[in-house]
Formats: structure tokens, sequence, C-alpha cells
């Protein structure tokens, strides 16, 4: 007998009976309220293209490094996801996925699933091995559906702006169809050098090459390459970005000067870099797109203390980041003393700060936020991007950073139909705290709901205005 | 007037009513399992021997680090429990203990104290000044009562399961009586190499030696070292061990080339290791474990971070391990690198890795084993055994790792009667999470109720299985 | 219209109807206990004059680092807070603070003003831009009164016993003359000797002369210099202090030989000293503070882990540790082991721990404190004096060191005016956590009665007792 899959209007409220209710007023407050999304992984292609999605598992399954990584800690072999030889097909990935629903009790793909299967897809039943073909065939159909096209979602989700994240180097061409069609507010660019800001990556010096050909400037010298930066995010600019991302293992921020920069940068085009020197440019660069920002104004979003590809037969067999990045002890308020001091009281600089290690929270991010103009502390990011580890965010930030120093919800999509649920399910445990607040007495409601809206909405629009 | 002494039938149970009615329903299923017990320190002796146990001090007091450790922090001085000069006899140790109860408000161990008095010594009055000796003299009428030897505990707590901790030389001749007793199935060896992995503990080359001749081979070079573990690590496989365990502070899993290892070897044994070599080698034999449980299939549990004996004059007046064993910060991620990268996915493999820093559980432990098939993450250890622990414990790691990679419940008891003390304890702790994870509609009651019974019961033994 | 400020009987108890009643009642208990403020930073020479306090901003905002940064976070530029050219009056910086009252949202900042608002200055009214100038004028009114002078105020906030904390070369006339007027049992003094412990920091070499002046002993080497030490130390032991005050940014406590320390001590005074023999013998003279206080019994205090002054700019506009004081990891178990191999276990010393690093309660300070009989684990300090803050603390620390290895409550408050609503929010949050225990039946309401007293009360008395 199939198990019913139904969303019960008041799941992840807390469960005490008078903070459920308060929470519920809140939360009905927030629960319709426009969708800004600052920091999304859904390609600019696909609503430039705007092409129907594929099948079930290509939009729910295969993109979704949560839910991927999760199979593959049980013993999945990589094929029965479709990869290498005698790939699956797309309905065998989505039985597989159905036979292993249990596996995600109690995480937060199980609660983004779930909405998206019953709010966007109308499913009633819960995957399992019996229900598999059947769900299968149900969101088929729906994906076939034009009023399920990513142009389409925009509105059916209540998404009012969209940022995408694009390499330095990118021409924006999508952007600029999505312009042209009336798309050009709605859906932004990001900036994204960490392809060009690394010179230990592989492919470094090409993608320096592709930034020079992008920005029409010779990127064979230090120069050039700083030149080319700051062409790139003019462009950026100008297609309506109003921030830059940076992904880094460290968050070292010492300056080195102009002749040292120019020497390292030398040598890595020549190939001869130390590791050391690699990541003293790395640091470098760190400062110099702080300098940046204070100059052009784009928000300058830091997410660090990840180690990407871990386990290297992994990467090689199915790409990078599928699953294997994980988390590193993170260091904040040595290692960007250095931009903190020039720019940290700078009224024309932004920085938001994202962490994976929560330690940081009341130790290091709050008292920096706290004090700081310049720096917001950025919504639970990646794997704290979830019930428990939101309640721990706000407990742990919030009487130190308060709530206005904190960027309010931004999440980290991998899969676009989860948006919608990622932010549903921020507003409500940010109902929940704020509900206890009140019932603790140490907040009115009317400040509450005041702050649930900020929170939601308000908070994010500011903190990514650019400057 | 003493105090009644009596168990609450819903102690540790959540205490909002919603809750803990449904907290209730659900541990009613896992209260009367069998109790698996994978990482005891309950010596084979004990129970090859069959002996009675000694009076309540010896019983209760003495051998329970827990307990001697908070007596010891309020001053009470070592003869007070019956060590050095003049040592105080075990109703002088009894009554101390029961002058100091209230030392032990709020903590794990009043929790499991409380239960061996009730329910396995009958008491019905709390340890105090004055009910100290009729205390003694009834436990000690208890102890007497055949019904109360180690053999029947087995039966009468519940017991399927029973592992011990073994050195790498041991011969197991009390598992070898144990068997003969028709035990063998009941009671299981660990084989435990710390002695012989760690170069520059004192003692080591002759505990090398004593491998050497339980092995019968010549451990005069790397070699027959290596071989002489093969050999042992198999006798402990016939004699039905399932796992290895390694206490180490660092984690470092680097390996080394065999001429390296096989130089360092050479020098430990000549009295001429340097720290850095010796540390070499001993990162370089967790890597060699590993190799070995990847080809004979005994699961490898891993204990890191804890700095033994950190207070000299104690460890010469207690012996070692008397409690001034104090954490340290601990690294996961870099440092089983290089152990996972060989190993992480090899089916042929198992790790379960405990910690006593928690701050590695939702930035390192849940990511790792969220992904890596070979990982597990075990319970919380020795100081997080207790009821806020468990609670954050499964709050900072289901929602990456899930429920399905983490080990279930593992005690790592030092007293033979706080076992069942202790499952209880846990079990009770995970009915309170998952219920509060199906009121705020997150499972249904069904999932949580087979939840609790996997990790009561199948996970252990399906973590724990040869592979 | 004005939006009401009134002090709910119940705030900061928890929410649940069953817990709340059962907190309410533990709370009766130690609401009206006397104060013991062992650990303030109010000066000496304000309860000496016993001069009326200013106007409202001079009492309550720009002394309060907590508010002042919470402004500036936000882009309150200095001179709005009386700084620097321009200076906004009191009234002005008084109207800036009610603007900004939002921002103190979900703080234990708002708790502290709301209780001093309400309690000491019978305000009904909300802080905002409507109220801020009657309000001025009502608290003006009230400071104008004698009976909320210094010393009044330490009757009418029924405080027994104020510690303040003077520098190692402090003459303590302030304290000489309280103690002609009947105030030397109230209000003692602390010996804070980081001035001339640093020899890095800008200034020690005429610290370490004015040392030597106090004492009548020549600082010109490193005998004179301990000795001169002694001698203030004896000094204040006379004038009634308890305790000595450590601020260090690392922990290490080392200790060097005499040789060592003397010829880093010479280099020093000759202004030629590295950075690395600065940091030894900084960490060497905690071990001789060690020692000292295990001669002179005074109990010795440690706030380790705040990098002081984190932005230079805000440093040279106004002044040190103004706001910009930023935690960082902190170390204790390796630290701490040769000040504790040598006095951890001696009768004579006295050692309380403080942190800002939450990480290290479970792991590291509560397995010290709970073996090492000198050691107690101070109160939640600066920025985790906060009611999650001090959930966390005691869910962390309470199962490894049990209450009674914890010092009870200790303030660390700026404000004068601020010491009693600290003390009852940890009064409210102490009782909010024994209560979830005996609701839990791990704990009978009598025992968590008792001990609530003893936290609040009988503990940081028994803490701080000379030995």
């Amino acid at each position: 007998m199939p198990t019913a899959l139904t969303l019960h209007p008041d799941r992840a409220l807390p469960s005490e009976p008078a903070a459920r209710a308060l929470a519920r007023r809140i939360y009905s407050h927030t629960a319709a309220l426009p969708i800004v999304s600052m920091h999304g992984h859904v390609e600019a292609q696909a609503l430039a293209d705007d092409a129907p999605f594929g099948d079930p598992a290509a939009l729910l399954v295969t993109p979704d490094h949560y839910v991927t990584r999760m199979l593959y800690s049980q013993g999945v072999p990589t094929h029965q996801l479709g990869v290498g030889e005698n790939p699956a097909t797309a309905r065998e990935i989505w039985r597989t996925f159905c036979n292993h629903w249990h596996l995600f009790r109690g995480t937060p793909s199980r609660y983004w699933l779930e909405h998206e299967l019953v709010e966007v897809f109308g499913v009633s039943t819960a995957p399992s091995a019996e229900s598999a073909d059947a769900l299968f065939d149900q969101i088929s159909a729906v994906l076939a559906d034009p009023g399920f096209r990513p142009r389409a979602l925009l509105e059916r989700f209540g998404i009012e702006l969209l940022a995408t994240t694009d390499p330095a180097a990118s021409q924006l061409e999508h952007h600029a169809k999505l312009a042209a069609d009336g798309f050009g507010e709605r859906v932004i660019p990001t900036f994204r050098p960490d392809a060009v800001t690394h010179p230990a990556r592989p492919g470094w010096a090409s993608d320096v090459a592709l930034l020079g050909r992008a920005a029409g400037i010779d990127t064979g010298d230090y120069t050039g390459y700083l030149a080319a930066l700051r062409q790139r995010r003019n462009a950026f600019v100008e297609a309506g970005a109003l921030a830059t991302d940076h992904g880094h293992l460290a968050t070292d921020t010492t300056p080195l000067s102009p002749q040292q920069a120019s020497s390292i940068y030398r040598n890595a085009l020549d190939g001869e870099l130390s590791a050391e020197a690699a990541e003293a440019f790395t640091g470098h660069m760190l400062f110099v797109m702080a300098q940046m920002s204070a100059e052009d104004g784009l928000v300058m979003q830091l997410h660090p203390g990840v180690l990407r590809d871990h386990h290297p037969g992994a990467a090689a067999a199915l790409g990078p980041d599928r699953g294997w990045d994980i988390p590193v002890r993170t260091e904040f308020t040595r290692s960007l003393r250095p931009l903190l001091e020039q720019f940290g009281m700078d009224p024309a600089f932004r920085l938001i700060l994202f962490t994976v290690d929560e330690t940081t929270y009341s130790r290091e991010l709050a008292p920096l936020a706290g004090v700081y103009s310049a720096v917001r502390l950025g919504a639970p990011w990646w794997f704290l991007d979830s019930p428990h580890a939101m309640r721990r965010f706000r407990e742990a930030a919030t009487e130190t950073a308060g709530f206005y120093n904190t960027s309010g919800f931004v999440d980290d999509t991998r899969a676009y139909a989860s948006i919608p649920a990622r932010h549903d399910l921020s507003r409500r445990i940010d109902a929940g705290y704020l509900a206890s607040l009140v019932l603790e007495h140490r907040l009115s409601e009317e400040e509450a709901t005041e702050t649930a809206l900020d929170l939601a909405y308000h908070l994010p629009k500011k903190a990514y205005a650019r400057r």
C-alpha cells in the first residue's frame, strides 16, 4: 500500500502549542513574500533558452549533490546514477532514488523534495520502490507542460530577483538575451573570479587568457590582468550584477606589493610557481577584489573553508564538486584583518561572510559583523542550510550581531525547483525563533513580525544593494 | 530522613506533554531490545572466571574514572579512594562516594548510577552520609548472590553480544575458555594494537617483542612486525572478532614507503627515534591497519583526540588513564584524506569514526560519513555519552549524514553494571529526537519507530558486520 | 503613539507552561539574593568620590562597548557618539541611541537596558525617536537624586560585595578612602598585572617603572620586578583583594628558567626584544603568577583569547577596547599543562578559567575543571553573557564538570547600572536549566532549588575565597 505524501501546514514550526500558534501567525506574514535569490547556481542559459526541463532524474536527482552524495554514501554504484559504463536510464536512476528514500529521513533534502513533489508536481504518494514508476510518469507529464518551463517557473515560484553565478570570463551572452526578452531586471549575473585568482589551479593560465579575450585586454602581465578584471567587473555592473562571489579554501587577505604580485603572476604564467607563492597571490587577490568593490560598489561575498574534491577517484569519474567537498576549520579574525583594516569601516564597501564552520558564528563572525559597518553575516550555507543548523545560527549569532547585521535569507541552490522550498523553510525557522523570543518576553509580537519581514525580504535587498 | 530513590518511567524523555507522549510510544518499541555492546572495557577474564564481583566500591566507584575524577576534582585525597598509604577500606570509600552524591547532579554518571542502584540492586534510598552504610550492606548482599555473577548478568542485562578490548599480543586464552563454555558467540574480542603502533610510548619495544611471541614470528624487522600483526588479526578473526580499535592522539594517516617505515622501525628498536619519526610511523600504521582491514574484513574503529595522563603526578600515583585524560582539538578532513583516497569507497572496508571534539560533527564527520561509503559516524563517545551531548550529536550530524550513515548506539563502558543504563539512556534520547521530527512533521511516526529500532539494534549489528 | 515598556515577571524563563511554572518557583528563591560581583569594571574612584553620575548618555551609552559597537556596525559616525570633531551633545547621543533601538532586538543589551530603564529609572515608554527627549529628561532627573549616587546604589542594588579591577601599580588610594568610610569589606580591589606582564605592549617599560615606584622597589632587573610584584600583591591582599585577573591573547604557561626570564627582561628594558621572546615571557609570567597565588592565596582568574583593537583606525580615534576586540580560537589542554602539572592539584591554589571560545567548554574546560581540584570553570564571559549562550554553557559543561566545579555567576560589567540586570538574567536562565532537569526526572525540585542558590550566591563566594 503506498504511503500518502502531504505537506502539513505547520511543518518545521515549533511543536509546543503556544509557540506553534505564535510562529504560525508570524509566518503567515512572510509565507507569500516574493523571493529574492541572491546566490543561486541555476544556469543563465537555462533561462535564456527556456527549453523544457528533461526527465525527473535530470531535474531532481543527478544535478543535486545533496542527493547523489547520500546515495553514494550507502554504496550505490556510479553507473546506477547514470555515470560511466552501462549507465542507467533516467527511469532506472529515478527508481534507485525512490528505493533509497529512507536515507533522507531527518535531512533538509527530504524537506525540500517533499515540498517540490507536492507543491510543484502535485504528487500525493511518497517515493518508494512501488511508487517509483508512477511518480516518474506523473512528473514527466508535468515537465512537458509549457507552464513548467524555466521562465514560467519564475512567475509560479514568485521569484522577484534571481542572481546567477558566472565566471569572470563570461561574455554574459545569456544575460544579454534575457535582457532583450525583458528579463534583465529579474535575472542578473554575479561576478565569480575564482578560476583566475587561484594560480595553483590546473587550467589557470588558459582561464586567464580567456579573461583577457573576454575583456579585450592582454593579460600577459599583472597590470593587464588587473585591467581585464576591472573591465569584466564593469561589464557585469552594466549587465545588472550586484555582487561578486569568492570561494577560497583559506581566508587570508594579506596584500602583496605590486612588485611582489607582479612577479608571482609572471612566474605563474611561466609555470614556475611554488605552493606558497600561489597561496599568497590568492590571498592578495581577495584584498584586491575588496579594493575594486570599494570602487565599483559590487557587494563582495566570501564562501571559504571547503576542501574541494577530497576523493580524487570520484572527481576523475564524476567531475568536480560532485559531493566529495568537505569543510575544514576556518579562521576569520586574523586572516580578514588586513582587508578590514582598510575597508571594514568604508561606507563604499560591503562584505557578506558565509561559513560551513559553525564554531566561528559566536566566536568570530558575529563579533566582526557586530562592529564593522561594511560586514554582514550571511545566512547558513550549504550543509548548514537546514532546520537545526538555521536555529543554531540564530541562537549563536543574534545575541552579538543582532538581526540587522545579518544578510537575511540567501539560498545556495543547486536544483532550480528547490528554491521556493528553501525560502519557505527559512521563513518557518525564523518565525519559530522569533516566536521563542516573544514567548520569553524579550520581543513584542509586532517587533517579531517586522523582523520576520526584514529577514525574508528587506534585508537581502538591502545587503545586496550596490554601494 | 532519607531521600527516596526511584526511577521515573519517563526520565530523560522530552518534558513537553505531546513530545513526551510520542517519545514514550517510540521508546516502548526499543526499551526491551537486546543489547549489542560493541566497544566495552569489561575484562574478558571477568567473564571467563565468572568470579563474584567484589564489594560495592570495587564495582561502582574505583574502576569508574567518571566517578573518581569528580571526587578528585573537589579535593578528595587519593587515600580516601583506597590508593597509596593508609588506604581507605571499601566501606570508607563507599561512604566518601555517598557523601559527595550532590556533585553528580546533572551528570550522566548520576543517571547511570541511579539506574544501576534501583534496577540492578533494588536500592530505594538515595546515597547520602546517612544512607551509606545501609546501601553498602544491601549491595554487598546482592553481589553475594550467584545470580549476580558476570555471566548471569549477561542474561539479566539482555546482552546479546559483548565485545571486549584486547591487546594485539593477547593470546585470547580467556576467549578460548568462554568459547569452550559456550559463550564464544556472545563474548568476542576486539583487536587493539595501540601498544605496538606508537613507537614513542615507553615499553613499545617490549610490547613488540610480546606481539612476536604471541604470533610466533620474529618482529626483529618491519616485515616480521607486519607479519605478526597479520597473524594476530587472523587469530582474532578466528576467535570471532569483528573489529579493531585505535586510540590515537592525532588522526594523520599518511603512508610511508616500505623503506621509510622499515628504517624508522629499525631505529625505534635501536632506541634512536626522533619525535617526528615516531609520529610519522604512528600515522603510517593507521593507513596500514586500514589496508589490513580491507583484506581481512575487520571493521576499523578510530577514537582519536585525547591527551592521556595530562597530570604526570596523578599518573604516577594512580596509574594511567585514571581521569586526567583531556581532549584536544581534532582534525579529520585533511588527516584522513590519504586513507580515504585509498579505501573510502572500497566495499571491503569499513571505518567507524568517534570524536570528543563536537565541533567536527557538522563540519567534518557528517560530511565525510555522508559521502564515503566505507565510513560510518560512531555514537557520541566518552564525555559526550550524555543526554545533552547525544541530542547535540543528532542535531548536528543527522541533517548531513542522515541516520543510516551512523553506527547506532555504541557504549564505551568502564563499569559492567552500567551497560544497560547507557543503552537505556541512548534509546530514550533517540526517541525524544525522533519524536521532535514527527511533531515538526518532518517524519511519520512509523518511520520514527523504524528508525529507533535501527539505531538501537540493527545499525550497530550492520555497522560492525565483518566485510 | 509611544510603545509601552514593561518587564514581564516571567521574562527569560522557559516558555512551555510546566517548565515556566517550575522555573518560576526555583527563581523565586534566588531573585532577591544579595549580589556578589567578583569581576566588574566599575572604577573604584566612582565609589570613592561618590559624585553623581552624569547624563543618561554618559551612564548608559558611551561607556558601554556592547552598545556603541552595535551603533558603529550600522554606520553611525563617531561624532554622533560624541567623539572627534563637532561631537554630539549628550542629548543628541541619547537620540541616536533611541533611534536605533531596533538594532538591539534579540541581544542581551536589550534585556539589560530594559531592566535598567524600568527598575532603576522608572521608565515606562520604549526608546524611540519620539520618546528620546522625554526619556532623557526623566533619567536626568533621577540621576540628580542623591539616592542614585554610586554608594547609594550599592544598597539599592543589593550588592554585598563588589570587586573592582586595578592595575598592579595602583596605590589603591580609592580603596583606602572607601575603607576609611566603612566600605572596605564591600568594595575590594582585584590585582591586574597585564600592563607589566606583556613586554610587547607599548608603554610596558614605563608601566614597569610605575610598578617599582608603587612598590618602592627598583625594577631595574628581573629580581626587583618579581619582588615589586610580590609587594603589590601583598598590598592588594591587605586592602582586601581576593583575586588576580589576567587577560592574555594566548594561554601558554611554559615556565622559563630564571636565567632566561632575567635575560629577556633585561632585553625588554633595553628595547631589544623579539616577538617570540616577548610571548615566551608573557607565558612564563602566567606560570609565575600561579606560583605567587599558591603562596599568597589570591584566586587566579584567566580571561584569554581576545585580539584587542582589531581595527587600528578605530583604536586611534576612540582609544583602546572600544568594540573592535574580536575573539580568536583558544587552546587550553596543552597550553595550561605546565601550570596544572605544578599547581593543578595544590590545595593552596585556585584557578578560574573563562573563555569566549565556546568550543572549549565540552572539549577542554569541563574535562579540566572536572578533575583538577584547583580549577573552577567561570561563568560565560563577555559576548557569551547572554541567554542562549548561558544555556549552551550549562548544557555543554554540566554533564562533565557538574555544577560544583563552576564558579557560579560572575558578571563582567562595563555599566554599573547593569549589574542587577545581569545577575537577574543569569538567575532566570539557571532556573530554567534546572527546571528542565527536574522535568526530565534527572533532579528533584529540592536539589534544583539548592543548586540555584549555590550558583547565584554560595559558589561565587566559595570559588573566590582566598586560599
